[in-house]
């Protein structure tokens, strides 16, 4: 018997191809529905082969969805909002994995992203980087699930930022391609991406608003840089931030201060050595690392898993805690 | 009939090999001998079908070194000083492509490598970074060819350093495989890199000092952090630059810079797009991008592949001007 | 509480590793030790970092051996032998990776592999391809875990074999890199292995002699061709056969013959399409396509995880059955 | 001076980018127009940066198509003979890369690829395996040029063909992506080829008739199988073949028979080990190993980069034959 039943709408795609398969090898969790537009009609275990969910995608069915305790969402972003208004509306617990409630102001959403569907709703959404927000998430009943990018830079700033010790702050990251999705046409052609490596989203990527909100939640006022790069490889991103301390600390103070920050947490790890991304692929960890160079600038590594610990696990994570059990529950 | 007769010692590693294919295909050039320790005996071409040299790897005769007209040592560093003072004494040019004669304070050297062999040259090498010092390397004896990341970090950040434009600098690099090498133990094994992406020598890499060396001849007194990581790929090496300018500064100024700076150059291309290290492989190129993002930070990229203008690229080209050659001869 | 203590000896190689912590996490089994020679004293959990068993790496210790209940041995061939008889002596279930108990003929041991240090166990060893061998390994106190290439290949093959359809028969093979180990020196060096395929062995590979004896079982006397090849990746391999038929047999009587083989089974499954290694990785599965082209020649192609049902995973679900647990327990 | 003038129709596909490319650099040949529908008025060199042709697309016009000398046809199958058909009609020399003229049976094309569009041209041309048939692509006005897999397979297979030594064929072979083309959809997403290996086409793939079609001239008449498979990996392509010779050969005969086929040919070498697909990247090189198992069968492997000599590289090389060139030219 589960204890409760989950929509994921939205599981053609990359992210939401892995919360069903979380979904439904989840103990506590039954998969009510994966849900898809196009794919309708497909088999999930056709098109992700490797997840092995005996399961047929069908068309979101809305009116059915009180019959449901909770919905992860992973639909594109701007598409979200409406879906997620009328899943809160029918009494579920939503766990929205696009961007559309990560923007607490609306002009900045609107900036990034363009108009907005449900924007009365933008205030309820807790921002669910579970390590900074636990228990917000716990009391949740709309968790926005951060972006990629943002949960491996957070996770590596934030006991700088919380100890009022960041400065000038430059994010030099890089993921694998599923974090790119599914689409991206030619651009995402095998040809195009093997044995290459390429910055992008150069100027202005659509998480550093969010990158920098979050941050300010601690006080922060520093300049923050952001660019990220494409690898050639499938799960896997790192977030390489040097930062600026706003006075001099050592390796050995910066090591303390992250083992304390993250003491009991069962998925983030403060590490010895600089973590390959290979070390975490399809699990739902965070390891850092943290030095101090000649300079004296801080220097904080985070290797995570884009699709886990970056999508679909940390929405696991949230909806476990959201559903009162223990958040580590079908994740190790 | 060739112009001249080459020697390439340490034709066995990656960057060696390459040099020995540069010079058998040259159409001035004669290789008069690829020299090898452990692998003497062996074909180069069994060791690297790739490059089709039909060559005996040899060992080294010095005393048959006055038969040719230059050498490039691909000696690792500490090997290499002892053997460009031979070949100078015989009156050979030299290009070293190992680090021994790169850095011009012997007390930085020791610092970075240990004891050098022959620190009475150190005075008399030139910094090949051809672009930067094409007329002292058109009179040099010898000529230190740059690290592959000083190589790309330094064409990236010059044109701003030379304006005095360069505030504090982050170089956050990355590098394919074979910069690191034919050794390397587990470290290299194809499992332990395949899918993976990990920072390395975060506290202080070799190559950091070098590029201090070079900015500060620029007038450069900033604080330079320098990280580099490395690609699950074969060739291909991008320098990623987060300068914050000495003044404000907008995308089209530092355009308009960095083509003015590379007018004419044949092998650095400033590009609209930041480029990808695959569209520079098994090329003479670098190819950078600049642009300012949302917070008035100047970004430059420079990709290149590690082999050629990282190392036996640009030996060449050091070469053919020494030897009054025009410089792209040979690399085309 | 945990049901048998294991030792896993030779824990430092891809497969010992892996069976390490497909032991630290099986929910009825301990890790009593995982022991290594040139590795003793290194952590396990940073020779993998992926695995995650936070254990010491200690050398054997053979007086100890009768506190645990079985014994898993992932040595080289040739050095487990020894090792195999002194715990089959001590009173252990043992699971052996190695080839050392494979061959039943001694006099095509030594052929293959030289001298064999227990050959009076020879006749004792169950050869563990499970799907085949259950009842044998139920009541087997040595089980020879088979290679991973006769793992694809005799799975594929046992169903034609057994119904004494199988004439002449070619294997084209191919595996990641995983499967060649951890040494190798620089043939398994990134730069060798990255962007390449090769076949190896083709005069002669050493699993040769195993898939002959073990279709032989089936009174197959038919020439049998077998040639790998190596892939740049890291865990996967597909053995594609080719078979001339007996007698004239269409592709829907293949798929039903089978289906009906391996009905029931849990680790290998009958697809509709030729499956790729990437659909099986990190999993305990055999997934099989077969088909007739239009010569009427039969096409079977089975795709598993080296690692996994091809070495330590197998290992698992043989030991689960010597110690009657489920033979799926803890590889799920 | 250019000596003749050359449009490459069908330039924004991999094979048609790269004859645009080696047209571009050739020595004796001028690209008059590198044509495109969809990606008309793009430039070539944002497409393929790597390539470096600094041309813009243009559409077709074939109303100034007696401007010019010869021209490459890079048009899917299907879509080129109507082209080819007016391109002979205003007197240019024809080498057509697409599979529209390699059938000489109208009906074995219709059987195969669908209704043909100049089926009055099939008797004329000339099937452009240079090596097999170098005189009469010399007098040709029209080649088609062969597939990737027939290439490596013939160049395999031709010298046992030819001697009357083949009999039953298995030929499984496989290829990188660029192979696959740019289409392809999600099955070339990189991330469904990343780390994957997978059979395709296993009842009947189209590049099968024309294989067989080529054998049969020199009387082969056994049974012939073929099986490709799909590497994650950009260029290579090896076809390894298992034929069972119809008398006893050893592999000293063998390795003879082939040495003296392919004797003075620059193209095709035959070596001493199976060699790697990495070896022949980038290059017009067909390298092949032969051997003889234990059970007599003939093993021949042949290693090709799929986009020169299986496509671009071959169509040069046959293009240099039309116009009196020696074959080589712009090829070394």
């Amino acid at each position: 018997m589960s204890d409760a039943r989950v929509i994921v709408a939205g599981a053609s795609g990359f992210a939401g191809a892995l919360a069903a398969s979380l979904v439904h090898r989840h103990p506590r969790l039954d998969l009510a529905a994966a849900t898809a537009r196009a794919d309708a009609g497909e088999r999930l275990d056709r098109l992700y082969p490797r997840y092995r969910v005996p399961v047929e995608l069908t068309e979101l069915d809305l009116d059915r969805a009180a019959d449901s305790d909770a919905a992860i969402v992973a639909y594109p972003h701007g598409a979200a909002a409406e879906v997620v208004a009328r899943f809160i509306e029918a009494g579920l617990a939503v766990v929205d994995i696009s961007a559309d409630f990560r923007l607490r102001d609306p002009a900045t959403y609107e900036e990034t992203y363009g108009e907005h569907g449900a924007p009365e709703l933008l205030g309820d959404a807790v921002y669910g980087l579970t390590e900074l927000r636990r228990d917000e998430v716990r009391r949740a009943r709309l968790v926005a699930n951060p972006g990629c990018y943002p949960t491996a830079a957070l996770l590596a700033l934030a006991p700088l930022a919380e100890a009022g010790l960041a400065g000038d702050i430059v994010i030099s990251a890089a993921s694998g391609v599923s974090g790119a999705g599914r689409g991206g046409g030619g651009r995402l052609h095998f040809v195009s991406v093997d044995e290459n490596f390429t910055p992008y989203g150069v100027d202005a990527h659509r998480h550093l608003p969010e990158i920098v909100q979050e941050l300010e939640v601690f006080g922060n006022a520093s300049r923050v840089t952001f660019v990220p790069h494409l690898l050639s490889l499938d799960q896997g991103l790192m977030a390489s931030c040097f930062v600026a301390p706003t006075r001099d600390v050592d390796a050995d103070e910066l090591r303390r201060l992250y083992r304390e920050r993250y003491e009991g947490e069962t998925f983030v790890e403060v590490v010895d050595d600089p973590p390959g991304v290979r070390e975490v692929r399809d699990t739902n960890l965070c390891r850092i690392h943290v030095a101090v160079d000649g300079t004296g600038r801080a220097l904080a590594f985070a290797a995570i898993d884009n699709l886990w610990k970056g999508a679909a696990g940390q929405a696991i994570q949230n909806l476990n805690l959201m559903l009162g059990f223990d958040e580590t529950e079908g994740l190790l």
